[in-house]
């Protein structure tokens, strides 16, 4: 059976789309698997699937490459903005989507019927603090967020002396979380601009992470570092990300890009 | 302007394959750069063009990922053999391509319609010969093979003891091989069955290569480990080399797998 889909990066961050309406996948663990190594797939971080809901527009399932199921992902979601609109599937550029973290808001920005950029309402960031890891670990001071995902941001004054490698493990196993923690060290490098390197939670070293960018905001944001919105740069793009301080939604804004369209016979 | 592609693989060595006579690419450097990186390209080993010659059925330029053209590959040249027909663009099973090595002989093995497997001409392995490496290396013996590209066949009774990102390198640029040399490391399992591992020239471990099995099989024979016919058995598949002794010609067999068809806009 031929199966049509669509290659889309958003930071970086890329996943193979595919419209269930047309092609729903018995199987989308496998699939996942398979489609997401390269030289012998696709290649990709993994598989989302696009289809219908009851309580939104449209629904999103996010697998990753090793078949887990992804609760959400900001640089998935946006794609999946872009994917709707430009597919044909709507015409709103205010679309909502049914995940697995709740139901999320995405705002379209279309530029000669194309969607260059997407903000997505990313809800309220919870349980922000500033937390002691201690002696005996490299870095002894961080904040601690919650994007519906914990996260840990460390501030450096200069990132080229992160031996991210070597850290990131040690930290996203810190005692304090005990269901581990993505880990983001941020440089600022001038009032709303700010450089990220994150390791992710059961992943390592990634090229971007949305919820990632949104914590570090959040964290310079919550120290008086960058108040309002700032722009968090990653190795595989950059993120704006709008927060008003604690108790309000969080906005992160970006670019989604399609990079080809396939077939592939299952 | 959009452009049809295939990615194909054969033996994990994956590459984009555009079919010029109906797409010129003017640009295939930049285009295998662009295209070859995983996330925001479509993530290759690099990019081969087929085109028509004036010398042999098929024309085949290979463009690796960093930009730079191949002479030769014998898995991508399989690869050919399975598009030209599959595709339609012959009915021969026996087709000939024009390499910036040579003339290269395909035969295709059809069944059902489909190439699953094909076997190349690799032409007469040359400058067969022991090589000592000296003292100081953390090997002291080796076969030096010719297959239009330098090799170096070291033969272990345990490639697990082999530590290949730590000694591919140091041998790659051994003073006996001034332009470097493409390195195997090769295990004896029983008659005509080689474990193989492989550090190519330029690029590092690598999940096979073609040329280096054929240069295993030939080591092999060459040291009456293996002669005549021997599996090539390497992380990314597997080959079978068929080979009667110095001054004849090389003879590989193996897979070439479709993985989907794309299209991408340039």
């Amino acid at each position: 059976m031929k199966i049509e889909f669509t290659k889309m990066q958003g930071a970086g961050n890329d996943y193979i789309y595919v419209n269930t309406l047309i092609y729903p996948l018995p199987n989308p663990e496998e699939l996942a698997v398979a489609w997401s190594r390269p030289h012998t797939g696709i290649g990709s971080d993994g598989l989302v699937l696009i289809g219908s809901s009851g309580k939104a527009d449209f629904s999103m399932r996010i697998f990753n490459a090793d078949g887990s199921e992804a609760k959400m992902c900001g640089n998935a979601s946006r794609c999946i903005g872009k994917y709707v609109y430009e597919y044909g599937l709507t015409r709103k550029t205010e679309v909502t989507l049914d995940t697995l973290s709740g139901i999320k808001t995405l705002r379209l920005h279309v530029e000669d019927g194309k969607v260059d950029a997407v903000t997505v309402d990313m809800g309220i960031p919870a349980e922000i603090h500033p937390v002691d890891l201690g002696e005996g670990y490299p870095y002894r001071e961080g904040i601690a967020v919650s994007m519906g995902n914990p996260h840990l941001v460390i501030f450096v004054d200069d990132m080229e002396q992160v031996d991210l490698p070597r850290v990131g493990p040690v930290l996203e196993h810190h005692p304090l979380f005990p269901d581990r923690v993505n880990v983001e060290f941020a440089q600022v490098l001038a009032p709303g601009r700010v450089r990220m390197r994150v390791w992710e939670r059961g992943s390592g070293i990634t090229m971007a992470c949305g919820t990632g960018a949104c914590a570090t905001a959040v964290a310079s944001a919550y120290t008086h570092r960058c108040p309002g919105e700032s722009d968090i740069i990653m190795d595989g793009g950059t993120l704006r990300i709008r927060w008003a301080g604690e108790g309000t939604r969080l906005f992160m804004t970006g670019p989604a890009e399609k990079v080809f369209d396939g077939v592939i016979t299952v």
